[in-house]
C-alpha cells in the first residue's frame, strides 16, 4: 500500500490507497502556510498518520509516501521554491523519512496528477502522454514508457513557461510570452479585463458581474462565449490560438500519444477540446501524418493524492 | 556488424561500422534525385553491396541496416515526405529488406547525427540529451535513457517548427515564428539582407560580399561579427536570443543532460556557444537550478553514418 500527500497552498490532503489504486481512507487539514514550514510539515506527519487511522492500515504495510507540491523540490527531497507556502529551501523529504522510516518522493503536483491520470484515467495505457493544468498558471506532467518525466536536473515538465510569442505583460518568473501569460484562468481574466476597458463594449461578461471588471473570472468567460457573446469569444479565441501554438510545439518535440487538459480552464469542457484539437490540426508541421488525441482529463479532486501515492509505485 | 546510409540530396553515402563504431569500409555516389525514386533506391542497394566490398565484409555479418534521410517516415517505413529528393509516399524499408534478408530502419537525419553524438560525441553516456542541426533548416535528434525518441506517431523532435514568436516572414511549413526562421542559415542570411536593405548601412558583411547582397552567407555574418562589425553583430544577437528561447523552451521541457549544437551555424564555435549558453542562464525558468550543458557537436561529416549504423545496435 502506498501513502499519497496532496500537499496544497490550502490544505494538506492525505490518501492511503491499494495497490490498485483505490482510496482506503483520507483525511485533510488546512495547510496554514503562513506558519513555519517545520509546523507545517508536522501537521503532514499527523495527518498521514490519521489517514492510516482512518484507512485501518498498520504504517508498516506501506511501501512508499509520495508527496505533489505547488512548486519545485531538488533530488535531495528540499523544496527549493514553492510560492504558495513561502517555501525556500526546506528539507521535506528528510523529517518524513526520519518519522516513517520508509522512501519519500516528491514531485510537482502537476506531474503528480499527470501520473494520476496515466495510472487511473485518460492516458491509461498510453507509451506517452503530456497532461497539462490550465490553473490560475500552467502545470504540466510528462510521461514516457510508463515514467515519469521531470528532467535531468528536475526542472523539466514546466510547460507553462514554455516562451510561444510576444505578450503585453510579463510573465511571474520575468520573462515574457510564457505560455501560462496566454492560456490562464488569469491570462484569460487579464485579456477580457484589457479589451472591456480599452474599448469598453457591450458584452455578456459584465452583465454576469454585474458591471465589475474585478468580478471577471475564467468560468464567467466561458459562459458568455458559450451563449455566444463576441468580446467574450475574442478571448476564447485567443486563449485557445496560444494554447493550441504550445500544443502543437509539445507534438513537434516529444509527439506524445495522449494530450490532456486540466484545471478549471478545462472545465469548459468540449467547447475548449474541440476548439483547440481544429486549431492544433491546421497548424501541425506534418499534415499528413496524426497526432496525439486532445482529451479531458478524468480525474477531479483526488488526482492529486492518487499521483502521488503512484510516485511510490514507481520507485 | 552494422551497415549505416546516409540519403541526402546530393550524396547516398554508406558505411559498414564495427559493433564498436569503427568505420570498416565507406563507399558514396550521387543522389541525383530528380531520377525516378526507384532508380535511387537501386543505388542505395548498389552503394551498400560496395561499401560491403570496400570493408570486405560477407552480407550475411551484418546485423542490420540503418538509413537517415531528410524527411520523415513512417513506421512502416514509407517515405511520407522528403523535400530535397521530390519524394512523397515512397516505401523505402521494403525494397531494401527484400534485397538484404534484414532489418532496415529509417529515421529522419537530424535524429540519426543525434544518435551518432549520444554513441561517440558529446552526448556520450548522457541520460539524456537534445542534438540542434543548425543548417539551411533547423532539425533535431532527441536521446532519453539511452533511446532516440521521434514520438508515438513519429513526427517528434522536430524542433526547428517550434513556434517561438512572430516573425517577418513564414516558414515553409506554412506558419508563422518557426525556430528555423530565427536561427537557421537561411534565417539569419534574410535578416541581415533585411536590415541591410532598409538602412543601407556601412557594414563589413559586404565588403566580405564586394557589395553582392545576394552573395552573403552565415559564414561571412559570422566571420564579420567576430571582427566586430556591428550589423554583423545585430544579426547574431537576435539569432542568439531566439536560439536560446528554443532551447530555454526545451529545457522547460524535457530538462535533457545535455544539449548539443551542430550544423553549419554550429561552425561559429565558441563564440556562438557562449553566447547562447549566457542567453539560457538568464531567461531559465528556475535561476537556482542548474539546466542542461550547452555543447558544440564533436562528429563532423560521418555523423550520418554512423547514427545510422547505431539505430541497428538500438533494436
Amino acid at each position: 500500500m502506498y501513502v499519497g500527500v496532496d500537499l496544497g497552498g490550502t490544505n494538506i490532503a492525505v490518501g492511503v490507497l491499494s495497490e490498485t489504486g483505490e482510496i482506503l481512507g483520507k483525511v485533510s487539514r488546512p495547510t496554514r502556510p503562513k506558519r513555519e514550514p517545520s509546523e507545517v510539515i508536522n501537521d503532514i506527519v499527523y495527518t498521514i498518520q490519521d489517514a492510516l487511522d482512518a484507512a485501518k492500515i498498520n504504517k508498516s504495510d506501506i511501501k512508499a509516501i509520495g508527496i505533489g507540491i505547488p512548486g519545485m523540490a531538488n533530488k535531495e527531497g528540499v523544496v527549493v521554491d514553492c510560492v504558495n507556502l513561502y517555501w525556500k529551501n526546506v528539507p521535506l523529504r528528510q523529517p518524513i523519512e526520519e518519522v516513517f522510516g520508509i522512501p519519500v518522493l516528491i514531485e510537482n503536483d502537476a506531474t503528480v496528477a499527470g501520473l494520476a491520470e496515466y495510472e487511473m484515467g485518460k492516458m491509461k495505457g498510453a507509451e506517452s502522454g503530456v497532461f497539462i493544468t490550465l490553473g490560475t498558471g500552467i502545470g504540466g506532467g510528462i510521461v514516457i514508457d510508463g515514467k515519469v518525466r521531470s528532467g535531468f536536473n528536475g526542472v523539466g515538465s514546466e510547460i507553462g513557461h514554455m516562451a510561444i510569442g510576444d505578450n503585453f505583460y510579463n510573465c511571474n518568473c520575468g520573462q515574457n510570452g510564457c505560455l501560462e501569460t496566454f492560456a490562464s484562468s488569469t491570462a484569460v481574466i487579464k485579456y477580457a479585463q484589457k479589451i472591456i476597458r480599452e474599448r469598453n463594449p457591450e458584452t455578456l461578461i459584465m452583465e454576469m458581474t454585474s458591471g465589475s471588471i474585478d468580478g471577471i473570472n475564467g468560468e464567467i468567460i466561458f459562459e458568455a462565449a458559450k451563449k455566444g457573446d463576441e468580446i467574450a469569444n475574442e478571448v476564447v479565441d485567443r486563449c485557445v490560438k496560444y494554447l493550441a501554438r504550445g500544443i502543437t510545439n509539445l507534438i513537434q518535440v516529444l509527439d506524445p500519444e495522449v494530450i490532456v487538459l486540466g484545471g478549471g480552464i478545462a472545465n469548459a469542457g468540449e467547447f475548449l477540446r474541440k476548439k483547440v484539437e481544429d486549431r492544433v490540426e491546421e497548424t501541425k508541421f506534418v499534415k499528413s501524418f496524426p497526432v496525439g488525441h486532445i482529451k479531458l482529463a478524468k480525474l477531479k479532486n483526488d488526482a492529486g493524492i492518487i499521483g502521488a501515492a503512484f510516485l511510490g509505485r514507481h520507485l
